[in-house]
């Protein structure tokens, strides 16, 4: 065969749902001399992830640990490891990522049902009463920010009646996790997870999950084991707890990264990176509107990393997503499901965080629509 | 919380079971600017991966492509895809890998039997035809290159003898594959997995997989969907496809050291990397010899890449392994399961395939034992 190019990625400026911008340090990061994944000191270097993990998840939780696959994967791990043939879930569903957890939490063989909202709305607490009213649910599992539709569900009301009826509340924080609180222990969720490639700021690849004691304890009294080897926690939490038992050769470069994300993040605090990331969603919001782009989620309910724009009347969708690539090197997101073609998704997360992002979109979109 | 200090990994020289040294343009590949998943440039990326796999397998399949978690995750995306509960499925089991298959498989729900051989010997061919003329499997799986006792099985009989059979035949090449002759097609491998942190001399995190059509064809008439989500190729060879439709966030940096180390690989050639894994291979056991370290497996069958070498007498194995870490940065791999504490794993691969490596490990044992 002739030998393809060497590589030659060209420089974006990643406003899309995700990947969001990687910082040099992290990049570099990347590059750092390969250990092996029971080297003494890579141990060392897992433990103080998941120490920074605990920070950033806001949770005191032993288990707290980085799936060696992307935001899925993670989704995925805390529904085969809660789940067995025949138990009941209820899980919201107003978008893309709601939609994925009914087909994963079908495929270990559970009763699911749901409570739904319109995409673009968030779900209402009110249903949940009901729906717990009628049942008791081994979990009820809900999306923070849905990537798919710009929604940021409120936690609060859904966590005291998903306790009240007895049920594990899991939570989606693929998108929010860094951007906008998740309090994990302060909100009462017993499972979260989510990805690098967001608001932590690393490229994806892994998926920070945590397990309050709990959640850990469905887990030991399973009657069957996990359907899933590779994502199994009770073989995976041996490697990252005391025993190192070897399970899989755990992702090294991307372990590194995760780690200087981490510590980037920390660097800057939690609640200055919410702060900062609901001060440039703001600033974005001011400036598509002298476009006359307009947010298409209501105020109350923005998920300030990932924004929602109604397309005005008359805009080609894909041109204009195709010129911001071609001629400004700027990515943002198309609408999925059905709200392909009526929105534009724009991701402003982790470094892609910052006021200068803004205005090079708005200048772009000013010659573009 | 106070902050963990900044990554600082030692320099090893990755001896081991894997990890396997990985060079810097590899290293430099992952610093690229992170693109978007659904990029124009991401896309033929992608494509440029796929063609280079194809060669490395030594394969015309259409599907080729790197999954997005580690050599096991590899592993359990074959047995997923293939397997539906009650399937029969025959596996050779004389090692570490050949048990998780067990495992792998039995979560699927499948019935699985088993033909045995003695830890660092070969599984025998007339095994094989015994348990075949018995019953019909679905799949029948071995491993390649047994990383935990450093076998190389033969394939070409046990191969002729699944097809007689109508079964499917899946191979393990996590740690043969660009190491020693993986022909796919030739040797009539029907489902093949491996990892990239061997002899493709990339960091771990993605596992290359290629099923061919007759194994597409079982995939595609299943009666139930795949029990994972995130592995479920009917849902990922539309993103590796000409449908490009958006399952999960690729790795990107990931794939871009998979790009780089399969150009390096292809720019050296498949026989040639071959013929030095071989050459290296020589070079250690000679070098052995002189220390009076012999190796533990008979000639006919060791695997040139993963070299188990039998722990001379009073000499104490952790303590030797501990002291190449600390005195020399160095990494060699222990035994495992019933090989605890009787062999050592020199891991000569991809890139850490060299004689100076050779001579390096040499030295320091000199002085160790």
């Amino acid at each position: 065969m002739s030998l393809p190019p060497k590589l030659n990625p060209p420089n974006r400026t990643l406003l899309g749902p995700g990947p969001s911008p990687v910082s040099q340090r992290v990049l570099q990061a990347l590059s750092l001399p390969v250990v092996g994944h029971l080297d003494p000191e890579f141990l060392k270097i897992m433990d103080q992830s998941m120490a920074m993990l605990r920070e950033v998840f806001q949770t005191k939780n032993r288990l707290a640990l980085p799936m060696s696959g992307t935001g899925s994967a993670g989704m995925e791990t805390c529904f085969v490891n809660l789940l067995e043939p025949g138990d009941a879930v209820l899980i919201g569903v107003n978008g893309v990522f709601g939609t994925r957890m009914v087909d994963v939490a079908q495929r270990c063989g559970a009763q699911v049902d749901t409570v739904e909202a319109e995409w673009g709305t968030a779900l209402d607490p009110q249903q949940f009463r009901t729906a717990l009213a009628k049942k008791k649910y081994k979990v009820t599992a809900i999306v923070h920010a849905e990537t798919s539709t710009g929604v940021l569900q409120p936690l609060d009301d859904i966590a005291r009646l998903v306790h009240e009826n007895g049920s594990l509340f899991l939570v989606d924080a693929v998108t929010s996790l860094g951007g906008a609180p998740v309090r994990v222990d302060e909100v009462g969720i017993d499972v979260c997870y989510s990805g690098t490639q967001k608001c932590l700021g690393c490229p994806p690849g892994l998926s920070p999950v945590t397990f309050n004691e709990r959640a850990v304890e469905v887990i030991r009294n399973r009657k069957q084991k996990v359907q899933s080897w590779y994502l199994d926690l009770s073989m995976i939490e041996k490697y990252w707890g005391s025993e190192r038992v070897y399970h899989h050769t755990a992702p090294i470069s991307m372990n590194y990264a995760l780690h200087a994300a981490l510590r980037i993040l920390l660097e800057e605090g939690m609640e200055a990176s919410w702060q900062r990331h609901r001060q440039v969603h703001e600033t974005l919001v001011r400036e598509m509107r002298k476009l006359e782009v307009e947010p298409a989620v209501a105020e109350s309910i923005r998920a300030p990393m990932i924004n929602t724009m109604t397309i005005p009347d008359g805009t080609d969708d894909a041109r204009v997503r195709q010129r911001l690539y071609d001629e400004f090197n700027i990515e943002i997101g198309a609408g999925l499901g059905p709200l392909k073609g009526k929105i534009w998704r724009v991701g402003l997360m982790g470094y892609g965080s910052r006021v200068e992002n803004v205005e090079l979109l708005a200048k772009a979109l000013k010659q573009l629509i």
